[in-house]
């Protein structure tokens, strides 16, 4: 029997609660071990919640469940910076596997994450916080082990992906098509970390951290965002063949990390230019394999569940 | 230290050889073991090669490899249909753990050979026989543990789409591009697997097998090739904003399989009329994570060889 403690439940939390109920058969199946959730962190002990749990292993103290022996993996899903980060930390020194999609932690510490998961002999696994349901994280663990990465590139940004894509598609313009995403619930109230392009930038840097084996985290990526973009400029540039799209990209040369997340002109007859909505790509460069493409949504409740599972 | 026995020393097989000397450290690092070739089966023990091997450890018995007890992992990449099939079986039944990319042999036989892993706890391993370099398989194994696999969908051979780019860019015909493909290596002299659909559609009967968990072998998918496609058609359909692609397409209604391989008219803005020459594409639909789609070389030394490996 493996024993999950779960750090947080809201839209994501009682996601996983959800799944990891409903797929018990096929998860034992594939597994050969049952799998349970016996204890969950929440911030309020009596709040109506839209899931059936059973409260007597709902706590309100961190240390309930990462200082509880019995419990294998902690998978933290509880939002925030320094309070999950503390947590993951303990729970790694105490030889609990850990599962987050926490972007602001793992671009800013993975590196040092990594370190104390190997000497515990333990797993930091994250595969959600880059490109939502994309499963480009395990894939370019498994790339690294015989290939040299000489390029990572990508739309790993929804959010700003469906603001140009609507421009180019109804030629709205910047700040009348951000506020049909926030109306539509693609971008939030606060939209600067999207359209800055700073998730971007998080991204980048825990694709690059892991693809270029050394720290990285979002000072080490030239960020610039799509808010001078204009209807006009994208109508411009359309007549010339080209779809702008804010891409990240990242290589080394000479041993030193060149990484970028801005728009970009791209030739409108190749697969990122056709990348619409929400959606992410990512493309991954080896010298053996050669050029990888990974597509699909970059998030969303049941598409980060199902990585984070 | 794990000791693996190599069946068949050709393009891939050499290819194998060399990553796994040039790679050595990686590896060891990554998976904590030596890796070491122990033996090979080849049909000729006295032919030159271009590779530098120990000549004691060719052999071109079979049984001297599928019969040793110190070898953990059979690799088999020797062609053929009824000897592999025949070398895999026994090397499954004697407790090893088997790689093969032999897609005739697994398009018959997999679920077979699924079922005799299962009973000896040992794994056969596949992933370069669809798609070339493209992680599919183990994201689809991955896949099916949470979610139903609602459609399976792609470009899976190199040869007809590099044919059918050609004729949409250089508006030539069936015959003369085909000429060309041949003479550029990317077709055979006898190209009837792939212009007909044969090699995809057998690729289709892997990925189906898989994701509905049923035997699926190349009679249950109903297959329709690209040589009846003229230049003509290409130029006309242009017009309308399409591009024809052979495209392999599945799914299950009410139980039942539904599989094809066929030339398919595709909005000329969309992901997958955009991929060219040999490249391959496949996409796969789960009714959690939503839709997926992998890009990259379908074929070739290096992506193959970085698969099995």
């Amino acid at each position: 029997m493996i024993k999950i403690g779960l750090l947080g439940l809201g839209t994501v939390g009682s996601g996983i609660y959800d799944i990891l109920t409903d797929k018990k058969f096929m998860i034992e199946k594939c597994t050969n071990k049952k799998v349970e959730i016996t204890k969950i962190l929440v911030r309020n002990l009596n709040k109506d919640r839209n899931i059936v749990v059973n409260k007597s292993i709902l706590t309100d103290n961190p240390y309930d469940i990462i200082e509880d022996p019995e419990i294998d993996i902690i998978v933290e899903v509880m939002g925030g910076i320094e309070e999950p980060y503390k947590y993951i930390k303990q729970a790694l020194e105490n030889g609990k596997h850990v599962v987050t999609a926490n972007k602001a932690v793992l671009s800013e510490h993975l590196y040092e994450l990594n370190s104390i998961a190997k000497k515990s002999n333990r797993a930091i696994l994250f595969e959600a916080s880059v490109a939502g349901g994309i499963p480009i994280i395990k894939a370019l663990n498994e790339m690294i082990v015989l290939n040299n990465i000489t390029e990572i590139k990508g739309i790993l940004n929804g959010t700003t992906n469906f603001i140009l894509s609507k421009m180019t598609e109804e030629k709205t313009d910047f700040s009348e098509t951000l506020k049909l995403a926030q109306d539509l619930g693609y971008a939030e109230a606060d939209p600067t970390d999207d359209i800055e392009g700073y998730d971007a930038a998080r991204k980048m840097a825990i694709l690059s951290s892991i693809a270029f084996d050394r720290v990285v985290n979002i000072n080490d990526v030239e960020c610039r965002g799509i808010t001078e973009i204009s209807a006009f400029d994208i109508d411009f540039i359309k007549n010339f063949g080209f779809t702008v799209k804010l891409l990240g990209n990242a290589s080394v040369l000479e041993s030193n990390l060149s990484a970028q997340v801005e728009p970009v002109l791209i030739d409108k007859n190749s697969i990122m230019a056709n990348v619409g909505n929400a959606n992410n790509i990512v493309l991954l460069n080896g010298d053996i394999v050669g050029e990888l493409q990974f597509y699909g949504q970059g998030a969303g409740k049941n598409p980060t569940t199902n990585n984070l599972v």
